[in-house]
């Protein structure tokens, strides 16, 4: 019985492990998209798009181990909410991979111009996204309800920046139409990385779930 | 024994009813969302946007079951993967009733001031978008792997339908910047849409993976 727990705790610890990893590809997905485009580089974008394929295959061993792990340890309680919110986490993980991968690709269709200016609003956007997916994710591992409500701030932070970027781009373009091809690119990725954003906020709302048993999702915050 | 059989059959049929329902629900908010857009209609936009709690709470009350029914009844093999696949179709049923609600809000933006051109290509798409979440939902309780194949065309469809669309707008704006105001909103619809068909190809190749037991997701199609 004791090695039989023994075993399930460590399948857990590999859970955790298999998410953090995931998590970590990601980051740098959003970030290396976000590079791409700021130096108009062709190659790094390319790139992007190619790694996305070990993210999926680690979502599809998240879910083997987690239906393992719910067809032969019917766990109960705490541990069972942890085992399907690692499978759900693991599919937003996966979706946010593949908004890095609509960033790489509209870097790569940008690359081939001149960057309408130096870019400033997105980097930093990128960066608060990065960042919440890797409180999200810690806040899964560490079972910190807390740390997943810090957030809802960040997420508002993120609507500013995509409202504002999506407004400044507008001002451009209706200034000088000649730059649409290359100001609707940028207010698209300002939208991608918002909705990395939510994508880590549906994270969160899990793991209060997960700790707390107390739905928040679709709740005012 | 066959009792307890029979009550997690009655539990199972539960799940295909709610499942459904949420369904129905959405096919009408997406519905209700282009007509609001079509006829300028705030009001109607609105309705869209007040009824997507529902949605929301239908999601719960899905997640509730299911969590219940592995808890209790340590479901193996296709009756597990039933349930873990209702789980996730609930959670693409959600985001599916959100979309349908981004697109409300550009209806209730848009309904300030004239539409720019009577709509064609954008109440076709959001039929063929309708049509795709039934044929989903469908092939999810019938347990049809080929009926939920038949989505990857219609994804291409929706495709087409979006860069018809983008390529139309953008021309548009290019010739007179005076409309850039109401002609994005239209561009991020046909995105919207587009967003929707692709939901529901997840939850075609999760019907998939649970009939078959086989892994098509992220497989070239």
């Amino acid at each position: 019985m004791i090695e039989q727990r023994e075993h399930f705790q460590k399948e857990l610890a590999k859970l955790n492990d298999l998410i953090l990893k995931m998590g970590g590809m990601v980051e740098k997905s959003i970030f290396n998209s976000v590079e791409a485009l700021k130096k108009s580089d062709a190659k790094m974008a390319d790139q992007v798009i190619k790694l996305d394929d070990g993210i999926d295959k680690l979502e599809l061993e998240i879910d083997e181990l987690c239906l393992e792990l719910l067809a032969t340890q019917q766990p109960m309680a705490i541990d069972l909410r942890f085992i399907t919110t690692g499978m759900r986490i693991a599919s937003d993980i996966e979706r946010i991979g593949d908004l890095a991968v609509d960033i790489a690709l509209r870097a790569f269709e940008l690359s081939k111009q001149p960057l309408l200016k130096p870019l400033e609003d997105i980097p930093k956007m990128a960066e608060l996204a990065e960042k919440m997916v890797h409180r999200a994710l810690d806040s899964f591992v560490k079972r910190d309800a807390a740390m997943a409500r810090g957030l809802w701030a960040d997420e508002e932070k993120a609507d500013g920046y995509r409202d504002l970027i999506h407004d400044e781009l507008v001002g451009i373009m209706t200034k000088d139409p000649s730059t649409i091809s290359r100001a609707l690119p940028l207010i698209l990725i300002a939208r991608h990385l918002e909705r990395i954003a939510d994508h880590t906020t549906n994270i969160g709302e899990d793991v209060v779930y997960m700790v707390e048993g107390k739905v928040i999702k679709h709740a005012p915050k």
